[in-house]
């Protein structure tokens, strides 16, 4: 028996969403993705957005099936139905690692980022204490009106991105000190019924895959900035809402035919353009509480850095499966590099284990919710930002150089009439493995090392030096000089020298 | 509220060992330690051994210090009193990180290892599982005799090393198969009232400070080795047992005035040659049982592998207090360093972190115990086993040329009457401390990093070779190629391709 | 005054080829390049090559700029002209580190790879030795249609690729017992004017930029496998002769209009199918003396690692300036970023000048080439394999989220009617720097360290585990246990331990 | 035939200084070195000072012996004569190179640094060339006597031992600011016939085993603080002048019998407390010229940190032979660490070859020296200061428990009549290696990574925080921005950002 103690349901189950449900929803939605200058019609079937969405439905799909099942499903603390995972509330240690572990399966499952299973989640959890708090300090009335979304979004098995990062404009002023406003998002007009926003989001993943898109803060905010603190959910369709997808590496290749992509998987980052867009007051959490929004900052991060371990621990995962696989289609035994094997393992196993130490440190908020310790959050940020750089290497060096530099006949030189054959006898080096087979393992390695499936591990949630900041802090020096004197016999103070004057 | 749940004992204090006690026992013992070819009278006088005697009594000298009470002391299982934790079972992943916080705890007042406090303990609770397992499985009766020894301990606040590591002898060689069976702990004699044992146990830490030692299996064995396999509590001062402590670099300033050695807390290791110790029933929890030798090593370094991380975490803290303490002695601000700091601190907080992060995904043992995931406590041995040199690196970085070499005035010059005076005025570098504090922080760095205070972290309790060697066999590269396969639609099957004969 | 003495010529700077007859020459050729099942009519115009022709021009722009001729042009050791650099025989330290100069700053003015100026230049300086010594030892007389060839290389101005790697098949079989011979370059028959040639060379960089191409056995080899010991110099358009671009990370963005391919130059691989071409007598250099084989491999790694660490570093340089662009244009000092900068620099010093001291301390060979120490030529193999990733780190690190990923919109994004307008507001960070400049800044970085920029340098010119291997056998073990043996007092003889049987 | 050309002398071999005559000297001089309080009146058989003698001793026993006299010896520049190579010139980059040699080569030899054979050496070279600018520019007379003064050394073959570090005092203040003057080398009286000078310089390599001892200034100095620039050669046993060896780890093993120190060679560091010594004109090489001080560290350090990675090399190499014969003690084949053994070798040739990259890429002075290149150097620096942590770190995970703790049996252990035949049974593990030789090899390991033989490498010569600030001001920002900027077709300036105020 595992510390976590799974809670598998045993009945009802088709209560749950199906995935044909989550594909006709995205379906019916207006219009509103963009993609290289085009609107995009239809998400689920147009070749920019359907591998991410073929993504996010992986959990409908398996949400019956044995070993996956107590993975994507949990039962409601607020209505003890079974639901989804990525619509609970997490109120225990044991909660947050099964996030850990369902985003290790997802990469397992998808070899990259499912943003829309994730962000949407972690905020609203993060809202889940926040609003207590102000409910309770400020006699708001947050906290019921988060609750009823939830239920809502448990009952429809809602997908919801998160968005925090603004596009922010010139660093050096604050918000509201900008040329143009609209570089952050901010409440634009107070209504009655509810909210009018408008500005822009910026890197947001998985929102072409979402029903809604959760909102908070970007920063802490001063009072002169209080317009930028903002918590709301919006659906992703929303009137005023222009949501433009970045480009990628390798992302044309998704628009060929053939398998120079060989994933049906995929991810997407976008810019949101809001344009006075309207937010009924039952969606909106935080309105202009700018004490609260740096609280926000704070058990989000905490959260969203202990369990990142295991997104880059799951492709890590997929990355030693590709390096073994590839070293095969080589003709080689991948047992021949098993100390980098056994390397990458360590690298993978680091990040998840080390988040789940800072998951077993944290604590639960009166609100009911749990966070994870800061300090060992952001340690593993740390690592979450080089580890999985020498994951990449050694996948790459154990599978050669087409791997490493991505070069490798493309599928249409391969199918080629004139020289397609020849080419396919060349590129075979292990005689009981097809030439196709070994194309596909090096566009894979290609993929996840330097292609299409990086995810955006080091920057997504904050840099790592902005989690140095926060592990310096937490460092307790005058305790640990304490230590140092009290062991030395040092009976004099040895106070900090003070900076010289440049 | 913290996921560690603090077991406050609030009452009877006055049961507890109080440190003159646990010193007049280890006065009273028969003078079986010996150390540069004489024998030392008085473990707790004699220069040798004082030191690591003083760090052993630290907690029972704060036992009912707030702050300290939770961490040295909780309730026993077997019998609901109030125990020193050293003498504990821990059934839950909350009583392990007990463990290592006590641990961490220990390295900041003692500034090195304690031994004695934590692998006879850790020794006791692995065969709390085995003894179990041997019973129900072949009918023996050890468990019984295991839970009347603790019992014992706990009512007696024993101090208990542990001892696995074998002298060995020819490592091509089984036990059996050595030309000295000596080589190898081993059962000499089986007699009706006990067994009588021979062989050498190696590097020991903590012994001098001992009440007891608990002995386990040094490896996995055979039926040919069945007479190796052999669990048993001894004495310190058995008849038949003669300890020789090792030397230590710079260990005989110890012996010296001055504060060349600067703290008064300190490490030994010692050898231990068993020559026909008696050992009564009572005390024997193996004997024979060889296919539980393995069982025994695999949990024993599970749980240990997983705490360590502490200590090397608490040394580590001990070392960012003694760099800054050492930076502003040197006339600098220790904020001057404050990336190395922060480098340091990720040190520490990863083998703490990770390490508890694998008992958190630990399992309970029918029988009670709590046992950690061995994946990621091997994981974090590769981290003990290199992070600390790092950290040492960055102490002698911040510290400057007088900590890298331990190259300093000696004590003895400092107090020449003919240029002493002169001396301390030349080396005194911020004008308000005083030169006696800047040469014992230098030294402090110097014991930490290359002096006596260095722990066996890297060896100690297995080495990272062997933790590597587990982390491969654990790793399911068939599972994880399945998913880059399934990826990367690939239908064919990717086999391991077989080596070929060189 | 350096230590390397640039040979500034002065005079009758008309000689040298001109970029235009560089380019005509390239137009004239027999079109037998493909891409994407194409053949390519123009390389100098068809979008997916005329990046890399445009970078191989560069020295022929450059040759009589101040500040470059030195770099791109020398005197003649044969003729006493001037001539191109690349056409060179290289007889001194200096001019191998005239070499690594001039590759260093190709990357300053490409940013990437430049095969067709670098391999065929080694491979000829490489033959020029061997050469020598079969026509001693055996009676040949490959060097003097060697030395014609060069003097008609030098006189020409010749863009020479140069071909090791055999697409090899199945690798538990030698070249002779492959299932298709082809799978290795071999003779197929030997004529009286010359030699028919079949089979495939892989991963061959600059091809398409190259008037000839340098072939040179990819192994060494046995007598069996003598047909595969071959030498030989054939141009690029050759009959028979099949050019296979490969496709790398991104490369369909050279094809688009915009800026998300922000730079003009670039690189390619390919894969050349010979079938059947006819070399004439006097461009043959080695035709079935296998026992030579080894040596071309060990004369080659020798020099092509030494000055691989000037690739690396050139593109390192790049990359310090790309991420202090990309922090201005995201609105913050570089100098922010020192500590990161200074780590790459760091990194960047080091391959370079670790193939200097490989250079420094090699040897001149009798025929006159000048060969680099192998321990420090492969020992710089390795840091080539490994610390260009932590410098692609460093540069993602610095420039932000979007660099990591190469997420950010699209140039067609960026100019629709629609929302362009908006979305270039959006994007700007620094109100004194356009937003089409951070757009195009951030697609270097990303065409730098995740796109089609990133050259082949780990597994380029060999492994680094086969790198290690050399290393492995350099080492003189026993000499130094015979230091620390003499050292520790030892009198008695330490031998080697002999492994068991498993 | 190698880049560095042997000056292999062949003749008149008696004129050189015998290793007799350089003891002889020794007991001759004045006993002003000073150890534990302590006058030591013969430092040629104190065991506090007799290792470090033997140490510099081995150049003069080994002089005429084929394989070493080309290391040991050369000819000449001023005089033609065959001199000891630490009296030479070095006017070419193979000199310096040999330089590189030198110091591997006597790591070999000793295991240990031997700073009175290189740092007095480096000095009188880097005062060739100050002396020469200041004449030049000055007026002065300072390279007559200069060239005089090494005559001297090059006829008596002297030991000469280099100090710059000064005592420095308060950090925060300049030396003639210091409350204690003396805390800092200066000139406190200007005479007819010399100088008299007082003041401190710390932590001096070698200097109980040294003839006379090279004094440069320890900084850059202003006008203020003119009578600290001051350069001049004095006996090591002048008038004056106390010397206060310090001690290391592990010394006074040093005074005890048996094998617990292995070896017969050795290091010192020392204090230097000059009370008013006169120093006749003749030996003084700067008086006053503050503004060539800055020079005199610039071309110090660039020639020392060049050097410096051929001591690291040397004591890695030991290192290699040491834990491969521990391996062997151990009972196990060394080839079994062959990975990490491999790694050592990088590590050593990495920073041997980087110094000579950095020595190729130098450039002669005027006046005739070698200067290195010091973007190359400091580079080599920070390579110094952390890759022979790794080396360690390797040697000790080789090794084994014993050796990562240093403990291990004392000699006076394994002699005890009483256990002592016993635990030399105990400790055998190789069955053809005596228990002596397991116990010598271990404490050889542990001396080089945890003893009295680690030498000053990461502060010795200056702090790699110091080479990065030189590697910084030396990395030119934006030229590389400029490389970035046309590469990304960006026409606009992208200066740099100022930094907001705090």
């Amino acid at each position: 028996m595992s510390f976590w103690i799974g809670q598998v349901w045993r009945g009802r189950m088709s209560m749950l969403r199906s995935k044909q449900d989550y594909l006709d929803s995205l379906k019916r939605m207006r219009p509103n993705v963009h993609k290289f200058g085009k609107r995009i019609e239809d998400v689920t079937t147009d070749p920019n957005t359907r591998r991410t969405v073929e993504s996010h439905s992986k959990p409908f799909e398996l949400a019956d099936t044995e070993g996956y099942s107590d993975i994507f499903t949990t039962i409601s603390y607020l209505t003890g139905e079974r639901i989804m995972r990525f619509n609970s509330l997490m109120e225990t240690g044991e909660d947050l690692i099964a996030n850990s572990r369902l985003k290790r399966t997802m990469y397992h499952l998808t070899g990259t980022c499912t943003g829309g299973l994730c962000v949407g989640w972690n905020a609203m959890n993060v809202m889940w204490g926040v609003t207590y708090d102000m409910d309770r300090e400020k006699g708001t009335d947050y906290h019921g009106r988060l609750e009823s979304w939830i239920i809502g979004a448990e009952k429809r098995g809602l997908v919801v991105s998160g968005a925090l990062t603004d596009a922010k404009g010139d660093r050096s002023r604050k918000p509201s000190q900008q040329k143009n406003r609209d570089t952050n998002l901010h409440i634009r007009e107070r209504r009655e019924d509810g909210l009018i926003i408008s500005g822009c989001k910026a890197m947001i993943c998985g929102v072409a895959a979402s029903d809604e898109i959760f909102l908070l803060p970007g920063s802490d905010y001063g009072e002169e900035d209080k317009d930028f603190a903002l918590a709301c959910a919006v659906p992703r369709d929303a009137e005023g809402l222009t949501v433009v997808e970045t480009r990628r590496p390798s992302d044309t290749r998704e628009l060929e035919n053939g398998f120079d992509t060989p994933v049906e998987t995929g991810i997407t980052q976008a810019h949101l353009l809001f344009d006075e867009v309207f937010v009924p007051t039952e969606r909106i959490f935080m309105a202009g509480e700018h004490q609260y929004a740096g609280r926000v900052i704070d058990y989000f991060t905490a959260n969203y850095r202990s369990c990142i371990g295991a997104c880059v621990a799951g492709q890590g995962d997929v990355m030693i499966g590709a390096a073994a696989m590839m070293a095969r289609t080589n003709g080689l035994p991948s047992s021949t590099f098993r100390d980098k094997l056994v390397q990458m393992e360590v690298n993978n196993e680091t990040t998840y284990g080390l988040g789940i130490g800072a998951i077993a440190m944290g604590k639960r908020h009166t609100a009911g919710t749990w966070y994870a310790d800061p300090l060992l959050a952001h340690t593993n940020k740390v690592h979450v930002a080089t580890l999985p750089y020498e994951t990449k290497r050694l996948c790459q060096e154990i599978g050669g150089g087409m791997v490493e530099t991505g070069c490798f006949p493309s599928y249409e030189d391969l199918k080629s009439p004139e020289y397609g054959e020849k080419l396919l006898d060349m590129i075979q080096a292990n005689p009981g493995i097809s030439s196709e087979t070994r194309a596909r393992a090096a566009r894979l390695s290609e993929w996840l090392t330097i292609g299409a499936g990086v995810p955006g591990c080091m920057h997504g949630g904050g840099s790592p030096d902005g989690a140095k900041l926060i592990i310096r802090t937490n460092t307790p020096i005058e305790e640990y000089v304490g230590y140092a004197r009290r062991l030395a016999g040092i009976k004099e103070e040895v106070p900090e020298v003070e900076r010289k004057k440049a």
